[in-house]
């Protein structure tokens, strides 16, 4: 189980525990998948020699097993119950590591129990998340081929005159016919929608001389994939047709540039530098991607300040966009793993500029 | 706007401010919808003299207008920003208002800037959101109708024979066509699944004598609605019959008993005394229900420990339950609202057993 390799950074750095609430951290660690948990506290506690105690609300009395637990009623206190294990764990205080996503309603409280110095728990886990093994790689992977599946399926369908949103929704199944479930709510942006790069899909119909910006992913035994491609509808606006091409220049000039002992910050300069020299730097405003695993953001982020040290098995997208108000956007990603030292694509959908 | 009211109980019990990340208080009370926030800090800082003061990710540029508002890059340390607001407002410390759903991490960082005292937020905001006002309620019933509507759609789908996931997946999309969403993934649970009231939706395919328990919702402009109903493929076992009715009854009677200036757990009581008279009084494992808004969860719950006084206005499910392990379960849901003095059923489904 990865928790040794946890406690092991903990003896390491100082931590004398940790506090994990349910989410990818937890998962991560033990394998346990507790999903909508809300508002009862739910903590696995750990300390660095090695201990570790759950402290769980009693609908979980089938789910949690294998692990030393404590189950509270609705009507009990739990945080007097957290008080003993943290008593039983030899946990009076010290730096401890809290979960990022824990509810800040329960750390109020945690704060009530002892005098703690607290940590992100982030810090140490992403240490560990970075690197995918090779497992991780192959259900990651997998995650792409869905998004490539569903990239060639959607290119049969007859997008001209459909709503934004019905196409979002279109994906969505798509998407869930072949995985576990979308890894976030797809995006669908068209037109003059397409040079907003965060549009919620609307109620805007697409026409003709759009190009239309898909960005969706599956997520598969909790493994995450995220692509986009831009299409168009119809013959787009030369203007658009030159940014296509600067983008996906961009792209590729980025994905040349992965390797092993480089910062992540040159994977950012390569797209930055290709689009800038293109005389579009003011319409690139966001950063070239960020890493992608259990979660669709974490560790590395490739921009401008990305300072990781790029090493084997890390994951990250690769997402240079332009977008240009009252005209309209491009954008092109792709999933890529750092293998043998260089980057390898992991969704490999067209991405030659596709006229429908 | 609402947070005049905030202001105003603040100054009342004494704190002397709050920081309200996005979510569902942060909507009542701004009307701002801000969703997908993700790891950037985004929180509106309140004083109890009146004054406030967004910091957000700049991507939210074109989203938060109306309100004095610090935008933040990435690459710059928010919480420097956020100091600098905390002294604008002359809050160097004192009891703060914590929203309850903030990231830990966030909390963690916030924590180091000053020594104050924290108190969840929703402690004051829930008196607030706990009474609907007519608009509300209004919104609510749409919901409510959504969750009838689709309920008479399902009675005409032929349903023996398929997966549990399935008939999940097609609840789902018929909600989704007429309202603005799901308020909670559906659960379907047939035969000995409908044993556990958490069940998940699985492979299990519905056949011939089961009872399957419907448990959904629907979206409207923010508000939530809640329905479960149970239903038989084919004649269903005598016991199960006999459940059936012990529950229906049990909400009935809870239903009855809600009027103003009761606590809640004498619904729960009513409830609960009905299927204890029966001798399922151990096959009830839950409370009779919670209430709902903008949140599917939120006060008064309606349990045994329920102190709140019921009131005008106030909105909540009542939802027993029997579950026997290996045979089956029942459960029927509907939301309820105070008026005029009396529980009013927002939902208004068909209660009686329905054999398909």
């Amino acid at each position: 189980m990865r928790l040794e390799k946890l406690i092991s950074l903990m003896k390491d750095q100082g931590f004398d525990g940790a506090l994990i609430s349910p989410g990818t951290n937890l998962y991560y660690l033990t394998d346990l998948h507790l999903h909508e948990v809300g508002e009862r506290l739910t903590v696995l506690v750990v300390n660095a020699r090695g201990e570790y105690h759950f402290l769980a609300p009693s609908l979980y009395e089938n789910v949690i097993r294998g692990f030393p637990v404590t189950f509270w009623r609705d009507g009990e206190n739990p945080y007097e119950k957290l008080a003993w294990i943290l008593a039983e764990l030899q946990l009076p205080g010290g730096r401890l590591l809290i979960e990022d996503t824990m509810r800040a309603d329960w750390l109020i409280n945690i704060l009530r129990l002892e005098s703690f110095e607290f940590h992100p728990l982030s810090s140490l886990v992403k240490e560990l998340r970075m690197r995918k093994d090779r497992r991780e790689i192959k259900l990651m992977k997998h995650a792409a081929t869905v998004a490539d599946r569903v990239f060639e399926e959607l290119l049969g369908w007859n997008i001209s005159g459909i709503r934004e949103r019905e196409l979002a929704l279109k994906i969505e199944l798509a998407v869930r016919e072949l995985s576990d479930g979308i890894s976030f709510e797809p995006i669908v942006a068209s037109g003059e929608n397409a040079a907003n790069p965060h549009h919620a899909p609307g109620d805007r119909r697409i026409r003709k001389g759009d190009l239309v910006i898909l960005d969706y992913g599956a997520r598969y035994k909790g493994y995450c994939s995220d692509i986009t491609r831009t299409i168009a509808v119809g013959q787009p606006d030369e203007r658009l047709v030159e940014i296509y091409n600067v983008v996906k220049e961009a792209q590729e000039r980025a994905y040349r540039a992965v390797r092993e002992g480089i910062k992540a910050k040159e994977v950012d300069r390569a797209a930055r530098d290709t689009i800038a020299g293109a005389g579009y730097e003011k319409y690139f405003t966001h950063r070239t991607g960020h890493g992608l695993g259990l979660d669709v953001h974490e560790e590395p982020y490739i921009g401008p300040e990305g300072e990781v040290v790029l090493e084997e098995g890390m994951t990250f997208t690769i997402e240079p966009g332009i977008y240009v108000p009252g005209l309209g956007g491009v954008r092109i990603e792709d999933d890529v793993a750092v293998i043998d030292g260089k980057g390898k694509r992991l969704t490999r959908a067209e991405r030659e500029l596709i006229v429908l």
